[in-house]
């Protein structure tokens, strides 16, 4: 019978990432993810995730819906940069630095696989429309929405490759907004 | 014997477009590609493409390397934003009016497979990348770069979009150059 495993989402994940970065991708199968996951079944694996690839991709509706409530409970003087940086702000703090290391080992996971790579370039794009339709929905229009949280997300994904490629005691929301700063800087030098 | 097919690859694209528009992606075999593309064989298919789903991406190589050629032969003073645009000139300009029909039957059959849009969407980021990358090779600063090269490949995409929705008689340029022109605008007012 279906039994309460206490963490098992988050286990599964992390020994999913090990066993990738270990083994290769291909070659790992739901079994042993389960049982790096001390002693979880295939079953448990399957009461989480769709299927292999998935564990990997978990977070993307939390992730959406994150961004979504940042920028509706937002000031309503809010420019569009602003919003898209609160939106950075709710997501980036939803990581503890104990997700830096998993990171890191995606990171190397995703370098070679270019099936885990297109998926990754989608969860990406799926953020930047959630940012994007939260944007419309407070009367940004369109392109400035789409460009606004374009930048939200470049700088999100940008911070989070900085963060998983050092080793210093910063949080994932101070590189985000060193990184959104930059990138806000750069576009006033476009022209 | 391999013998030599006047505008085959041309005719497989089409054919394939038509197909997958007709029956599905999924349903549809090379044999038949080969087959409604005039009666080729599937040996000549894989003389050009890969497999099914490289038929629809096969112009990856040949745009990225029209937008790294329009920036690198740039004249010196051109801003980032001027260079993105003569990029984005040069790609549109390499559409024939007679690929909107094509253009129009792939966003149908994008619109029905997730697979094909995520591989559409790493067919887009490596368009960017290689703006981008051209722009640093002028040593346009890395964050200016990719943000230059974004609006481009953003307004070739969304030009693309509207060029297959619509019926008039502009060309692809036009649309990219009004597409380019709205996405300018939307930058000023960020913030």
């Amino acid at each position: 019978m279906a039994r309460w495993e206490p963490n098992a989402r988050e286990r599964l994940v992390r020994a999913a990432v090990e066993l990738f970065a270990e083994q290769g991708y291909e070659a790992t199968t739901v079994n042993e993810i389960a049982e790096r996951a001390g002693g979880l079944t295939k079953t448990t694996f399957f009461r989480h995730f769709a299927d292999k690839r998935e564990v990997l991709f978990a977070g993307q509706e939390i992730h959406n819906r994150i961004v979504a409530e940042a920028i509706a409970e937002a000031p309503a003087a809010a420019t569009p940069l602003e919003l898209a940086s609160l939106a950075l702000d709710a997501l980036a703090s939803s990581f503890a630095q104990d997700r830096r290391d998993i990171g890191r080992r995606l990171r190397a996971v995703l370098a070679n696989s270019a099936e885990l790579r297109e998926r990754s370039a989608s969860k990406r794009a799926a953020l930047s429309e959630a940012m994007a339709q939260a944007l419309r929905a407070r009367d940004v229009p369109e392109l400035v929405a789409d460009l606004a949280a374009e930048l939200g997300t470049r700088a999100f994904y940008g911070a989070f490759d900085r963060w998983t490629s050092t080793a210093d005691q910063r949080t994932l929301v101070e590189y985000a907004r060193q990184m959104f700063g930059e990138l806000k800087a750069a576009v006033s030098v476009l022209e």
